[in-house]
């Protein structure tokens, strides 16, 4: 095969990829990056937030559009249900990323992939976010992730995809292990 | 005040709240949830989530409406931009998960407020995930939240509201925190 036919696999463009890291290598300021939000409260459970720029490579960036995204709680919750719940997004957050990383590991491996799809279950008990009980956490209990995974590699090397990504993911090591969140406040 | 004039506040129905509480306190199980993801990759980094069916109260149920998200890499990530980063997500879900509690308990203290926006920021050094360091985590180093809270009660009182919603947040819990994350998968 020539190098152009092996440029991209799975919609991964190898080449580039291969180069970023050679990039990366170089000079690891590079790697340093800062993602943001914003949010806004509408009323009620619901706000709004905001996904545009973010620092990386070492400059300002923006997305090629700005990215919003609704949250609320369900009438059950005594919400007005115009969005998914904040926790919820932890879990497409998660399948996301595993996801992602499936796609770049099997293109870095050479395994052609025909499908990758996944379903996640996060179990919460409310009684911690109610204030009604001090043994009760207030996130989830246990986070469980099922991918079915098809491609032209061995059951073994396909179930490899999945844990190579499992342990290079930015979503599963901040949910898995925690990172350290302030929050501060100014009023008005 | 009568008891109608009191019964929104802040876009809070304060008087299903209370009585949600006091449903839950006479049967916990109703505060066993259960929420749920599927994803399904697309093409590189770029793969679409859906947020429908949830368990809780008791019962299955669904939002409204089926909610779609999709996630992918920037180019300078070797992506497409087709949606923002998983982890900007997570982003969100913190702020989002904040707010959302913030209203609750303004409502439930009887402070209204006039405006809640936030601010989120997170330092993530990608020779983690990228697998060129092993002294790197793969997820951010440090969130910080910044919220402006305008409302009737003094400055004090209205950072107290933010910090009774970080005390009661799913998401700050799992993301300061971390829970037990499982992975398996099957092949085709």
């Amino acid at each position: 095969m020539t190098t152009t036919e092996n440029a991209v696999r799975n919609g991964v463009d190898t080449a580039t990829l291969f180069a970023t890291l050679d990039a990366v290598k170089g000079d690891p300021e590079i790697a340093k990056f800062q993602f943001r939000a914003t949010n806004r409260w509408l009323s009620g459970t619901h706000n709004r937030s905001t996904l545009h720029g973010f620092y990386g490579a070492k400059q300002e960036m923006t997305h090629k559009q700005a990215f919003t995204y609704d949250a609320d709680h369900p009438p059950v919750l005594v919400g007005s249900d115009n969005g998914p719940t904040p926790v919820e997004y932890l879990l497409h957050a998660l399948a996301a990323c595993l996801t992602a990383g499936i796609a770049n590991v099997a293109a870095a491996r050479g395994v052609a992939l025909t499908e990758v799809s996944s379903t996640v279950e996060g179990d919460i008990d409310l009684l911690g976010i109610l204030g009604l009980s001090d043994q009760v956490r207030n996130g989830y209990r246990q986070i469980r992730v099922h991918f079915d995974v098809e491609g032209d590699a061995s059951p073994e090397e396909l179930a490899g995809l999945v844990e190579r990504s499992r342990l290079r993911s930015a979503v599963y090591d901040v949910l898995a292990n925690g990172t350290d969140v302030q929050v501060d406040v100014s009023t008005r």
